[in-house]
């Protein structure tokens, strides 16, 4: 009988064209493919939550896939975490029931991206935060993220990914936090939109640094043009946190994201 | 006039033979030395706080070298970064005074050595952490630790370190700490034996299996034989964290270390 799993998965997106497979490039679908493969001599397709950028991290994206598999679901997590390249990891594995879907079922995706505000490069830290040394003001950033919230048309800070050209969002929850020289910025949305997330942080930076001010950001945001976002903020900074789901789908096999 | 400078060294040891100068092969010492020469044209001897081990990282290393400098100590250190390899740089440089030696001068050390305390990898961590997936008993080896507190001769966790033959150092604080699947030992002493905090570690580990008891822990120590200590724990686990100084050297033109 086949199985349907539900996998969260944990990267370092330094080395990868992203999540989504593509022809002779390493992603890490492609990698969690080849390892199944190698598992059950089959093609095993991997149907991820959302696709990461080229370089992007994530510490919970989420993923289902269907195979037969007649032992205990640790027994597989164990085998592909062999087969794994040490940059990616399938940290939590469990039973789905069949109508679960890594995409559809996500209910809210929540993404952090790391500021290292700071004059000196910190070599530790230097593949997961993009270093601004210039001083940013970490409260008119929150201010002006709190503009986010709600159903918003978020053409500024991006392009729509496949499936519906809609480029209407609802953001949840921003938050800035500064802890020493490392800012994060928290953001939970329903979706989100190609760049989208590094768009906002382009666009944040500018107003901690003073080039905008939080009240300019409505109107940034209804204007519906690229041209008035900031710069694109690099992808080594960016991780998917986590992809939250609704209980239903936990009753129902699903055992949720263990953090 | 020459000036003396003390530099605070974050570095990330993976691509590294250690701190010391080596021919032909890369070490951390010998590409601040590299960097220097770049900028004045000739040979800069840099005089580390202490050695670290092939892959063992730093937060605090500290180190003097002396030459001549017209401009702010701020100009050398920017000058320093954009020559330096990514995985090394200068967090902070200060003017010292001729009395100042980073190695003699100094008054502690403290080494912080990450254990991943957990069944599944962990592909953003794994650079920095060793990971053990039986379970740890973190107040058994805190326990344990406790019993290295004062002065003894440390000859079953190491081997001396050029200079005097002697085995006996002096250790300060010891903490074993737990954050979720993250396990930190913290280290304090006036000095170190080659391999000493890594030694510690693995039999640390020993007593959180269960293999060892912390209450073995005096009969080891007083055994003086490497084979009673555990297995040397890997090196990319180890940081130096910090280098302390006493206050007389910070009075003395030293800014002490911000952090």
């Amino acid at each position: 009988m086949e199985n349907k799993f539900v996998a969260v998965i944990e990267y370092d997106g330094g080395a990868y064209h992203g999540w989504q497979l593509q022809k002779n490039l390493p992603t890490i679908q492609g990698a969690i493919e080849t390892a199944l493969h190698k598992i059950t001599g089959g093609l095993v397709r991997v149907h991820g939550a959302g696709r990461t950028d080229a370089g992007v991290h994530a510490l919970g994206q989420v993923a289902h896939f269907t195979l037969v598999w007649n032992h205990e679901p640790a027994r597989l997590q164990k085998a592909l975490n062999a087969l794994l390249p040490n940059d990616t990891a399938i940290v939590s594995l469990s039973l789905a029931n069949f109508g679960f879907h890594a995409r559809h079922s996500a209910k809210n995706k929540t993404y952090v991206y790391s500021i290292l505000n700071s004059s000196n490069p910190s070599p530790i830290r230097r593949n997961f935060t993009w270093r601004i040394p210039r001083r940013l003001d970490t409260e008119a950033m929150n201010a002006a993220a709190r503009e986010l919230l709600g159903t918003h048309d978020f053409a500024t800070f991006g392009s729509p990914t496949g499936g519906t050209p809609s480029t209407v969002r609802q953001i949840l929850k921003t938050r800035c936090e500064q802890c020493n020289d490392l800012i994060t910025f928290t953001i939970t949305g329903t979706g989100f939109l190609k760049y989208m997330v590094r768009s906002i942080v382009g666009t944040l930076v500018e107003v901690g640094i003073g080039k905008k001010s939080p009240t300019d950001f409505p109107n940034i945001l209804e204007s519906k043009d690229r041209s008035m976002a900031g710069a694109t903020a690099p992808a080594h900074g960016l991780c998917l946190h986590s992809v939250e789901y609704t209980y239903e789908d936990k009753d129902s096999g699903f055992k949720g994201i263990p953090f």
